[in-house]
């Protein structure tokens, strides 16, 4: 698909989670297909998670998207995609990888939403590719265990913030959920919950440093609850720390389903999107210090600092591998 | 245009904002057409003002809107424009009114945003439809200079709100503004903006009395401040007023020029929007009262019931006059 | 409606696919509107052919499209609609003919959507007005019978293709078939899928000529299959013949209903668009000749140059008798 001006920021590079929202809607595809293509009751793949993604070089107006997405592992009740995203200047013909993203799915009853059904096996090529892919279902469980006890934050308020302060940039949004934004199921799209996201997280970025700026990466991302058709959902969003030429930001999303439901509001999704500032011809800027003033912001820029720097160290490892 | 699932709330029932959007677009195609009928300048024009309107029976999914604009007065530089909106089932092809809105355009130079240009007069059939132009034309002058002074306030957070509370209900939104929510300027379109206070206010009214609600009346809307294309703009409403049966929600849109500007966060637009709630069968439900808590609450209140109150006698003053 | 920037192409010429959508919505107002007309079972019209279409001039962004639309024939069971596209400058007020198009719909009951429900016939105005139309009829009734037979080919993905064979430049998109695509019975609207074809023909000839292109014709289009909400379309297109300043791309719709539906993938539509590149002032670029490989290339190309002489031809013709 052609990038269009609504696609992106007013430099002209395509929004993250414009990406983020065409790598979900591959991999629903493939997985609900995978999912149904033995006789059984009919299913819908939900997203259950999305691995860290890096945003390796940024997509342009007037570029086409390439997306391919494949089924590289399947467990009893979830199913593992790959997604590339490839862009590709067609004037020019030139083609670069802008994104490898690893999704999640899990198969709920198109007749009954909260039953997970059985998920046919895949054949694999090789012993080893079953073996390596269950290594990566048990750690993914691991971690979707631990960011469903950190839930509880909640975003306050700050009256006449100080720049560069994390209140001064905070921001948040509200939207309420229309049909287009849903599965068969009624249940929002993850795609279009990570589009939101990265909405939020992309102003709070720009109020900071007042610059032009991309989506660097974002950590994995775990869908612990679904979110129904018709519901409000606030996202919010807040600076947790600066690097040099980086701005991490967390990013909450509570659903309030305020219409004929009992139930309270909820925490739907949470995570980490990390941003560069941009200079007009594209090269990184030096991005503002943080200022944390409370324990808690200090806090979590400790936190954001530790995540930075074992990165930084796992990227230095592959490229060290990579050069031998 | 017909009438689609995403135009609309889970009721079925066409978004107030949609339709404010229809009828914006119509005004400003045939107040540019008007302004450029005469050689000179090329210009665009801008929306002023929209009087207060009143949406007469709900439209639905399914149906199609009949647009139809006229220019009704002109004076040196503005352009009074009448909107009228049909719905039409196209299945049983009943045709209901469900709008008439009277908007005020202003052209501003292509090639210099900030200047005015004249605006060729239009011919009247009868010298009265002049004279009562140029009272129409006084009336809203005197309007917009009362609002402009009333834009100081700011909508504060509140922690932890009881339910029917002001902070209860408050919601807020922030929206960048891209290339296809502007005009030829590169300024937002003033139904752009009104959609999404309709959106803001909707949700409001919607957390307060937790059923589905319907736009039924907007107040006079002034756009005393233009908004550029890479502004992020904040939507915040708040309930200031409940009778029986509506509720009175007053939006208020902030613009912020984060990106390579030197000009701070200013305020574009206020307005009041009145929402009712509606049964599944679509009859009036009763409303719970608003719990005022601070003095500024108070008086907002008492302020909101003056104009619900002034709003009601002059209905029930044309409704003799019809029956005599 | 005033033209946005996502309406259009980076040179900022509207999508001929944008201008497709609008004919077709307005076409299936005004069929639905008649086929309601009297007194009996409801029903939506449903679009089963659009005849060859010419794009006459380009259309640009800001310009406002006022598009018109005529009944000017009916069969027992069908309806033929006249639809003209007139594009205008509304700061010039230039006004020109963007395009002219004839499209066939068919009453469907809205409760049985597999039954064809009679039309209300129309009165003409002359006798020869019903002859020409019913001459019409046959000869399109005749073409549909064709193409449903030619529907069974494949487009097979190439690896490594040479610049300016038909592998290279061949493309496709999938899209997931959502709510705001569909009509009240809940089967896509045609003209989203015309506006889909025109997206990846567009891709195509934007690939092999590596210029800003537009679309210039596209021949006529029957709608065998109707595509259900939730299914996944699967649109592909390639290069069949260029001549020296224009290039023929085929294209095809293909529907799998994955979910809840015991059928299998299956070609919806096909049809063939025709393409001209533009410099940067707007003049008609010469085509870079495509490559053709295979025996089925070689054979495609010289059925497109059939198509093109004989629509030169037929041009010429016209041309002569205007001139006369």
């Amino acid at each position: 698909r052609i990038m269009r001006p609504d696609d992106a920021n007013i430099a002209g590079n395509v929004h993250g989670g414009t990406i983020l929202k065409m790598i979900e809607e591959a991999g629903a595809i493939i997985s609900t297909r995978h999912c149904n293509s033995q006789a059984g009751e009919p299913c819908v793949a939900a997203l259950a998670r999305v691995e860290r993604t890096d945003f390796l070089s940024p997509m342009c107006i007037g570029e086409v998207a390439n997306v391919s997405a494949e089924i590289t592992y399947t467990s009893r009740h979830s199913v593992e995609v790959q997604v590339n995203v490839m862009s590709e200047n067609i004037l020019t013909g030139a083609k670069k990888v802008t994104n490898k993203a690893t999704l999640w799915y899990v198969p709920l009853s198109l007749k009954n939403v909260n039953k997970v059904l059985e998920v046919p096996p895949i054949q694999y090529m090789r012993k080893e590719q079953e073996d390596e892919g269950k290594k990566r279902y048990e750690e993914q469980k691991l971690d979707r265990l631990e960011t469903k006890q950190r839930n509880g934050d909640v975003i306050l308020p700050v009256i006449n913030p100080e720049p560069h302060t994390v209140g001064y940039s905070q921001s948040s949004l509200i939207h309420l959920v229309g049909p287009s934004d849903c599965t068969l199921l009624g249940f929002v799209h993850g795609g279009v919950t990570m589009k939101l996201m990265d909405e939020v997280a992309g102003i709070v970025a720009a109020r900071h440093c007042k610059t032009n700026i991309v989506t660097a990466s974002v950590d994995a991302i775990n869908f612990h609850e679904k979110i129904k058709k018709g519901c409000v959902i606030t996202v919010s969003g807040r600076m947790t720390f600066t690097s040099n030429k980086s701005m991490e930001i967390e990013v909450f999303v509570d659903a309030d389903p305020f219409v004929d439901e009992p139930r309270e509001r909820y925490r739907a999704v949470s995570a980490f999107f990390t941003y560069v500032s941009l200079s007009k011809e594209g090269k990184p800027l030096p991005v503002p210090q943080l200022l944390t003033e409370t324990e808690d912001e200090k806090r979590r820029f400790e936190e954001g600092k530790g995540r930075y720097l074992q990165t930084k160290a796992k990227r230095q490892a592959q490229m060290q591998q990579a050069a031998q």
